[in-house]
Order: C-alpha cells, then sequence, then structure tokens
C-alpha cells in the first residue's frame, strides 16, 4: 500500500525543509538530532521535540507507563548524542476516548519517571483529544556551543565506536511482535531492551567532555542508518571490522534462524551512542565512558572512500543505506 | 457520550500534574500559559508546547495552508500574552496517509508564514504516521524576568481591558459548521477570523514593556474562561461593565438570532489579550497599544470579592466558568 503518495518519512522532512525560510547563522542544521539557539557567552539553547505515536511506536505488551516512559527516553537519547543535559520537558498529550483515570495517571507516572530518570522536570505541557494516543515530548538545555557534539565531524582514519552491542530490541520485537521462542533468560533481556529503553545521556556527557569525539548521533532508526548519517554529513566512509552482536540476539537468531547481521545492523529503536573518535583520544573516550557507568567498543574505522563496507574474516559486504522508518515499515 | 472516563482536558492536565514531580524554584508554576528556565542574569528562556488535531482544531474550510500557520499562531498568541517574542519553532507533524506531496508541501509554507508572520524560524522538528493530521508546535524564546506577564499579579481596583471586541471567531465557527447565512461583508469578516487568525504578539511585547500590566492571558478558550483563570490565579474577583462584542458578530446574531453575550463570552478559538492593568498606567497602557498599531478597550475593573459578574444598565448577571473546551464540547 502506498502512502503519502509514496512518500517516507525522510523524504516528507525534506518536502517540508524545502519551504522554510532558513534562521540566518543558524547553529545547527537541519537533519541533525537538535536545533539550538545562541544566547550568548559561548552558550547554546539546545531544543528537540518528536513524537510517539502509539499505533507505531508501542508494541503490543508495553503498558501506557512504559509507553510514556519511552517518549521521554527517546528524545533524551538524542541529547545523549549531542552531549547536551535536559533541564526541563514539555508534554503534549494527544488522547483517545475510553481512557480512564488509572490509565491517565499512569501515562503521567511514566513521563515522571522518564523525566527524574534523567535529571530533568515536567514543567509543562497540553492535552487534546486524538485518534491515537500521541506523546509529543519537547525537551530544552543548555550547553557550551564548542562541546556540541554534531554528526558532521568525522574525519578519515577517525575510530568507529558503540556504547553497546546491537540486535537486542530487534529480537525484542519478534518475540512480541511475532511470538518467536527463547530461552527465559534471553528473552527476558530481549523484552526488557523494547519496554524499557535507556538513554546513554551519563555517557554522552562525560565523552563531550573529552574533545576526543568527532561525530555522534544515537541508533534510534538502527546501527546501519546511523553509520549512513555519519558519512553522509561528514563526508567519509566507514570500514566496520567488528560484529557488534549482542550474545542475547545471536543466541534468538541461532535457534530461530534469523540473520544476526539484519538484527545486528537493521533494527532499530535501540538508544546506542555510534560515535568517531580521534585515535590518540581513544583511551580519553574510553576512560570516561567507563567513568560514567558504561563502555565503548570500538568497531571500525573512518575511511575517505565514501562507502559504508563490513569486511570480516576477509569479506566483504555493503552496509546498506536502510534502517527503521514507520512510515514505509509498517505495511510496505 | 462520556469521553475518558467523563474527564475534561482541564481534570486530565490535574491528574498528569498530580504525578509530577515539581521543578524546584519553578519560575513559572504549572497552570500558565507558557513554561520556563532561569539561565541566569536575570533571563528565562521560555517555552511552550500545544497541538493542532485536526478533527478538533481544523473545521470544514479550513486549508492545509491555514491549518498549518494557525498552528503557530495559537501558540505564538500564548507568547503574545506573556510579552514574550519567539525566536525559534520546532514542528512535530503526525500524518494520515493518503497526503499527497503537494499536501506536505502546503503544511510546510503554512508553517512558515506563521513563523516568519511573527519574527520567528521553524529550524527543527519530526514527522510520522498518525490516524489524525496532528501539528505539534514548540516555542522558545527568552525573556527579562521582570517583564513577564503572569496571570497571577492581579489587585482588586485594576482596570480589566481587551484588544479587540470579540464574537469572530464564535460568529465565524457558525457560519462554517452550520451554515447560519449572513451578509456578504459581515461574512467574509467572520470566517476570516477563524481562518487566519492572528496572535497580538505586537501588543503584547509593547504591553509587558510598559509595567503597566498586573495580570495577562489570552482568550483562546473564550472571554468567560480567561476572566476566570485570572480570578483564580490572582485571587480577585471582576465586574464586567461593558460589552465588547464585535459589529460583525452583533449583526450575525441579529438576523440569525442568537444570543450575543453568548457568542461574546463563551465562544473560543479568538486570539485576543485580557489584561487587568494599574490604573494610574491605564494612559501608558493604552498609547503602547495604539503605537503596536493596536487598542486597548476598557471593559470593567478587578474586585476583591471573589466573583465575575457582568453589570449593564443597572442588570446584574454572573459570567459563568465555561468555555472553549474540546473534549466535552465536541459530543457532550
Amino acid at each position: 500500500m502506498e502512502h503519502n503518495g509514496g512518500l517516507g518519512e525522510r523524504r516528507i522532512i525534506e518536502i517540508i525543509e524545502n519551504q522554510l525560510e532558513i534562521m540566518p547563522r543558524m547553529p545547527i542544521p537541519f537533519g541533525d538530532d537538535v536545533s539550538a539557539y545562541e544566547i550568548g557567552n559561548g552558550n547554546l539553547a539546545v531544543l528537540k521535540t518528536d513524537m510517539l505515536v502509539a499505533k507505531t511506536d508501542v508494541p503490543k505488551g508495553m503498558s501506557l507507563w512504559q509507553a510514556a516512559r519511552k517518549a521521554v527516553a527517546m528524545n533524551i537519547s538524542d541529547f545523549a548524542a549531542k552531549g547536551v543535559k535536559p533541564k526541563v520537558i514539555l508534554v503534549s498529550l494527544g488522547l483517545p476516548k475510553g481512557l480512564s483515570k488509572k490509565d491517565i495517571e499512569d501515562i503521567g507516572k511514566g513521563l515522571n519517571a522518564g523525566a527524574r530518570e534523567y535529571g530533568a522536570y515536567v514543567v509543562g505541557g497540553d492535552t487534546g483529544e486524538a485518534s491515537d494516543l500521541v506523546i509529543n515530548i519537547s525537551l530544552f538545555g543548555i550547553t557550551k556551543k564548542n562541546l556540541i557534539m554534531l554528526r558532521s565531524g568525522a574525519k578519515p582514519g577517525d575510530l568507529v565506536a558503540v556504547t553497546d552491542c546491537f540486535g537486542k530490541t530487534a529480537g525484542g520485537l519478534k518475540i512480541l511482535l511475532d511470538d518467536l521462542s527463547a530461552p527465559p533468560g534471553t528473552r527476558k533481556v530481549l523484552i526488557e531492551s523494547v519496554l524499557m529503553p535507556h538513554a546513554r545521556l551519563k555517557e554522552g556527557l562525560a565523552l563531550s567532555q573529552t574533545k576526543a569525539i568527532t561525530a555522534a548521533i544515537d541508533s534510534s532508526d538502527g546501527l546501519a542508518w546511523s553509520l549512513h548519517e555519519i558519512q553522509k554529513a561528514s563526508n567519509v566512509g566507514v570500514s566496520i571490522t567488528k560484529f557488534p552482536i549482542a550474545k542475547e540476539a545471536k543466541r534468538l537468531a541461532k535457534i530461530n534462524g534469523l540473520d544476526p547481521f539484519e538484527l545486528t545492523f537493521y533494527g532499530g529503536e535501540e538508544y546506542e551512542l555510534v560515535l568517531t573518535i580521534k585515535p590518540h583520544l581513544w583511551r580519553k573516550a574510553e576512560k570516561a565512558a567507563q567513568k560514567a557507568g558504561g563502555k565503548l567498543i570500538y568497531i571500525g574505522k573512518t575511511t575517505a572512500k565514501r562507502q559504508a563496507i563490513f569486511e570480516i574474516n576477509g569479506k566483504k559486504s555493503t552496509i546498506e543505506r536502510r534502517g527503521w522508518e514507520h512510515f514505509k515499515s509498517s505495511n510496505a
């Protein structure tokens, strides 16, 4: 079925952007994960808005509390990728008919839980009636202009790293939606990754302080997509030589005959950071991530040739520019 | 029919707020028109988010361009009421299936038109699929803390004023939805007020500079509702002695046998400012509004007794605490 004349999410954004008059001296260009406004003394007001629509973003098995918390976490993940601490959150709710007082309390509690988990507060918002449950989150924070991590600074020869292994949410979604089987422990980890996503805010804030990071993005649209976005914004290529698959995803793939490469590179709704790092500052970055309670996993390098290659055991394959896209994935 | 267990929009907001941990030293309390965060040197970052849902906010006869422009204008109206200049706008779009490239261009053009009309720029956003057309706007601006106009500063004996007469949008909506008849000139003005609402930003900015304003709100939920909100937030009463009905609304009421009081006080989606003013600074405020290209219309006074009274030609009536509320109005 064709949606919106066959237009995908990214094409729609492009069409909208083409109608807009561009603000002079815009500190962060369209297409990065957040927007900003210069407020003097080298500071940026950083802004982000993103809409969770239950129909496409809330899988079977996710509670209203979890959905509300996720709406906050998925926005904070973008702040994490830019190294910006969220201060306050505004919420717009579109509520379908038939919700009970308890349902609305659960939504409120989930919003608060998501905010407080990352040190932010919900300070305002709005509600109205809608056909779907819609939770729109707006974030605000402040950062030094010279600390913000954009998508666009990678140079050939930088090291490519991620904050954890991949494939858990893609696996978890398959369990929730397609009833795949898995041992209880594996099942729990995979489902948890979908229902209780976690933004890598501590890591992002610590990494931005190191000045080691040349480009950063979160992996909400999938690892492959994130690599391609850095490639496009920084005008480099990437050569991935490590296969960062989570052990639970690997196990699920084996049991159910799934393609582990597909789970790892083309999943989505997975909120890790994908980073490029100055080689001589690798140790500094790694230590910062560890001190923040996380880790940095080396997976490859950036290259001068603009192509995304996965190269392991002497075998080369192309990492395709595709990923998680609601519009196209739901009925394509 | 019962919606959400019979809960209205304002009750839902209350339930949500009760689940939230309150930010210490919140510069603007819940329940005012905007939210804020202190950024030092006496400055506030001011934030606002509001969602337009086509099903309840876009009447028959309104184009996509107009709907997008309105989504911006209705948010800017709240900034106007607080005396804050909007700097940048973020947009989240929920798009139903079946929109064409032209439709999306029209939405983009409408967003840009709304932003530029008030000197702001759209600098970012997001899009996804939804059942309804949903346009969520987030505004950001900066102001001096001591210039912001809240709902809560009115004192007994202040003068109550509005920036224009009322009843045009309520009348226009009746023409669009119930096919009421009106002479062409009247019809045009009334419909225009619905399709092309205008935020009183120039007036709001000028008035905030005068320090004459003790409380302010816009009238998007209706004049009666705005008066009650000021009353509640400032702990005063209001005695309205002038009947600020627009001549076109008066004409429509006469032709169609409508209650002019209902049109004037209990309409909605009308974006005037409702203000309370220190009596000795009335002339200063009036001049500021006029210099900004607008006007101030005196309609009454605030009182010590907490009641909202309309008193004209010796006859008293109570202004009820009711107004435009989507949830309850659509099927009640």
